[in-house]
């Protein structure tokens, strides 16, 4: 076992399969969180540069060097169609990494967008293309090509690992990483969630209050809740 | 005098006259605040999670536990037409402690909006409905019912107190709170200053300058200013 | 030379050429900060208050005291044609320093927008007047009218030295400062490295590889990149 | 009721009862926020300016403006042996309110210390003469003495309510405020606490897991811990 | 596989060598960092409670719920001599959930410190205990036992992974997390970078430059290096 | 003019007056600060590694890459016995660009201390050699050598300008920054204001009011001061 993980490319990585790929893009991330029992969830720092941006697919990691975004270019070779890059960095920078050329490419080359730690810029023209990009900054300062970094090793994005091939949701809520491993399961178990929503929600409008619905009101009293007047 | 203030629900609160309500809720957060002598805003990290989220309301306060939205759900049941509620959590929290389905109770119930020192989830849907929200964070991450808070007790929410019955009105701006004694006060002394806007802006947009409309000049010069070319 | 540089106005700046500020007008704030060498860019703590905020002018510079927006109101006065007021404070401060009326002011005297490494407010009524201004924050909290700053001395705002008369340009990526000497050059080094970044758009789009089109294979084999499967 | 609270100073405030405010200087502020039930906390941002310092006095309370320390010197005459001078800003602001002058006339006044949500400087100064300061930062930035705050009205400091008459108690891990109200009864409380928890120490040092000292087992399997090898 | 790692206690761990623990406990956080190729470090919000503060052991990890610390009770029970404790939380909250009640029962137990991405509490206590604490911050917040985490799962604590079992080392530069199968290599790699080190500073301490030393001016001068007077 | 500073060393810098960086050393930041008319301090999160640390020296500024410390081995080259290292950075980098390694051949050069605005390591030698460092933060992360930055232009430092020969005083309260040509004007009016201090701190500790020692009860009274008991 080597110690080091740096200036490694991994080219064979097993992807998701992309019937759960699919299906998990159909529901919301704070939906797909609850499903898998809250966890894989990145860090609220990471925000949408546009609203309304969405993104569902496979990640292609990608360990930056700070100031240095050479590797975001030997990423784009391992791009598939339904990829979605996710960037961290050896430490916290907010260099802009990432532009309107690179989404030109990573486009190109069958990406559905970018999750990073990190600084992104161009982002009249990320938004004009509609390429979603969920970053952490907006910076305008450039980056060097200079030091090795990694692509499709594990890497912690925003306090979530994420492997090679994971999925990867995001939306106006934020970044959930689904393992590849337990994609359908978690498919499944959102879209379970999901029907389940809408009946509350019917009852909720109706004005059935959630201590009536959920049984809260024996628990609270247990608890030693106390109503003054 | 008890010196514990968790576990209790008041009831029977008085709320805020409803015509100087509807009175503060023609002017602006920026417009109050000068109106009241500068006092009153929470934070500023409080934000709109959609831009041009706009309310006036009465409050129903909440103090909430970390990662626990138990007491969201016993606020439902307090809440009446016009009421805004106000949620503050015991620590730094910004999990995600409301949305779309809590949001579609309180509506049912009569609340207005939501202003909350933690997070909130369910970004989209809460914009489709309008349902206005100012909080310090978006989250997507979920919350239990497992310990008791208080609803209706005085809470400090983003640096202000806010007993139950005040004026919460929140816009573009920020968020102030206006003491329930105080709220027609506080309306008509808005109303001035508004009046009063609409003439400085007239001279100002003919070209005016504010060190002359404002006599600031005589001022200036015994402060020491001193022009150089 | 004097030791202090509080309570005075420079009258009489130099201000960039009108011609080459023109010219940096046409490009973005990534751009022209790599045309430079990636030098001037202000911290990434500064952002519109509205998206699609854009301005490029020439810098009125004001020294503010924390909580105190006199100087902006002797800053009026200096203003031309075309200029940015850029305003920096003698310490961290987030109150609203400005709002609708001086922009009313600032408009007719001429200015074209606002940069401040402070607070601002009215964001509703700056918005619909489409008066671009970039802020480090959002605040109702007012100002007083008792304490000298200076306008027109070199400030450094948001980590930016930025002096009279400079070119400052400013849109979703950010805000640079282009010192008046170099405004040309600048301009026309902006000018070729547009024109450049088309071509490669192109050939990106096509799926050609940075690695490719950037000659990067060799320099990547030679510090040791390895490919694994 | 008057809608401003600028620009006043009370003078006969009623302190905490002297006898429980030397009882609660006998605890730590940990013990003493358990024994209140959790609360009355400033927020964590508020930290000792050296290692070991530690105060408790009745809350004589000032609302600074930023950048101006001119009430710190109307605080000064309303000093009393034993008093604890809690200062607080209209807004966030980290100018050096305070430093060894000060601190030299509020030690003659009877002063035993501050807590400011602010900074200090002179650390060094301070230090030596062991005068117990509580602070959000410290900076060497000095104030001008140009606009009016209050002395002795209700202030939020770090997020904690203070009333003029409260016992304020700080070490190295926080500051806790007791009503004056609560403070024989609080410090009952924290005596009751301390002596319960010799008794556990005891045991835990023994080697007794709090597992079986605090008959967690059942309810911890009721809530469906499992053990795997 | 399940999607859900909350309320899971893994028992039968396997702990790094022993040899390999202790020689990793002579050399400092940045030299084995170093030597392992510049990975594992934690994010430098995590700092000692006490200058001065060092551990180095195997890791008993722990998911903690906001607010509460439950599992730290669990964790106790899973403690053996040399092991350190590795909290990380759900979300971000810097609320006590540790003091000196624990660090006595987990040094009964034989753990010999504790890192935490959350708050703490009697520091002074701890420091007189001599029981180093690394955190990433310091509060008198008490917890509430009422939620399932996790004991022995693989954590992510500040921004690093570590699966229990592994390597930790804190001093006063931070916190280096070192894989267990990778112990023994690292803490050979540490000893030799450690022995080069010694040299290069005495040849420093002479005057020589680093530019001389390690070969810089000629890359340096290819890097386009330009001396003027 | 050439628009990019980087990749330069100027060798012939201007220092300071010794006498006057000598006659400055004699007092505190806050006191050379205030002599200077309150101008010239660094941002308050650049802090002493080790409690007591103080610097006084003339500046030799380095430009550094993010991630990048190779411009620190080309800053040793040009120091001079009584110089002070000043490290800014292009963009906001917390890595350890500094260790005991440097440290060490900086005190070989005749340097007198670091100021960096960014990250260093090797804390606890850094103490035992009472090096003084002050710095934005403590990492164990290392750097790599690899891109231009400059030695011995204006940079930019936590906010202040600082150019090489400049005076640089750091001590508890923080960094001033004092230009080469009024380094004997402050030095004299720090003396002026320090000679100053030691009458009112005598008159204040026998309990003469600063209201009347300053004469402030006038104009407390002018700005509408009210007493109420």
């Amino acid at each position: 076992m080597s110690m080091n993980n740096l200036g490694i490319v991994k080219r064979g990585i097993v992807r998701a399969d992309a019937a759960a790929v699919a299906k998990l893009a159909r529901f919301g991330v704070a939906t797909v969180h609850e499903a898998m029992g809250r966890v894989g969830l990145m860090k609220t720092c990471i925000r949408p540069i546009y609203a309304g941006a969405h993104l569902c697919g496979t990640a292609v990691t990608v360990l930056l060097q700070p100031g240095d975004n050479w590797m975001m270019h030997v990423a784009a070779e391992q791009l598939r169609e339904g990829d979605v890059v996710v960037a961290a960095c050896t430490t916290d920078n907010d260099d802009g990494f990432f532009g309107d050329l690179l989404a030109t490419s990573f486009r190109a080359r069958g990406a559905t967008g970018l999750v990073i730690d990190g600084g992104v810029r161009d982002v009249k023209d990320l938004t004009a293309m509609q390429f979603p990009v969920f970053s952490r900054a907006i910076s305008a300062k450039g980056t060097v090509k200079a030091t090795l970094g990694s692509v499709n090793i594990p890497v912690i994005c925003a306090g979530a690992l994420v492997n090679p091939g994971d999925v990867v949701l995001a939306d106006d809520d934020g970044v959930v990483v689904i393992p590849a491993a337990i994609a359908q399961q978690a498919a499944d178990a959102a879209e379970a969630r999901d029907a389940n929503e809408a009946g509350k929600r019917k009852q909720l409008a109706a004005g059935v209050l959630g201590l009536d619905m959920y049984k809260m009101r024996e628990p609270l009293e247990k608890a030693g809740l106390k109503y003054i007047d």
